[in-house]
């Protein structure tokens, strides 16, 4: 069953309806709060899309490496960057695929908060895969 | 190894450094272009980030059932959406998930061209998820 989440936010704080909000403890980020837009609570089996919200002078966690891929397009705000040891500057409407293991975090500079859409695979998925690469 | 697209479009005609368009043909879908912003020539096996934009008046294919889903996030203009039986008229930003096997067709309504993007599955992984079904 397909499933439509009508957009209610404002410039600086994108809010979708139907769809609530995560705020992540300081520590593992630091000023960040994230949405599932579709995932499994939409029956979405394949690839989860999220939303996080960065204040600025906060960013995403550093993660340690992982198997999975982000793909990502800056929504608002003014973004940094960081991918193993490279800095970006990007703005909205920016495109980023992030590759497996690599090393990344993503800061809102500026004064306003930055926005952006993070895609990954569902972990459903990823289960299968390497399940079947097992065999 | 990560990729960075940096847009260069505009409002009405969103662009990226370093994408190609492809202009889909009449009959399959009128007033159509797309571009693939993370795919295969990114390196990525789980997803695929597709842009799509539907002149005024033109709109997407109401493509056969298929198996893979959808995740679109409307990006410009004014669209008017087909689920089945079922039409909504959406703006930007507003967010669907069309599931797998669902008909669905996007099109352009009002004077501005219509801009959403566009996440499946990629076709390896849904190969791989049905060869470990099939055992």
């Amino acid at each position: 069953m397909s499933v439509i989440h009508r957009f209610c936010g404002n410039e600086n704080a994108f809010d979708w309806e139907d769809v609530k909000s995560k705020q992540y403890p300081d520590g593992a980020a630091k000023g960040a709060s994230g949405k599932i837009l579709i995932g499994n609570a939409e029956g979405a089996e394949h690839f989860v899309f999220r939303y996080f919200c960065i204040a600025p002078g906060g960013y995403s966690t550093l993660q340690d490496h992982h198997a999975h891929d982000h793909g990502v397009m800056i929504l608002h705000g003014h973004a940094q960057v960081s991918i193993e040891d490279e800095q970006y500057e990007l703005k909205p409407r920016d495109i980023i695929y992030i590759s497996p293991w690599e090393q990344h975090s993503l800061a809102a500079i500026g004064d306003q908060p930055m926005g952006f859409l993070c895609v990954i695979p569902n972990k459903t998925m990823l289960a299968g895969l390497k399940g079947s690469e097992n065999k």
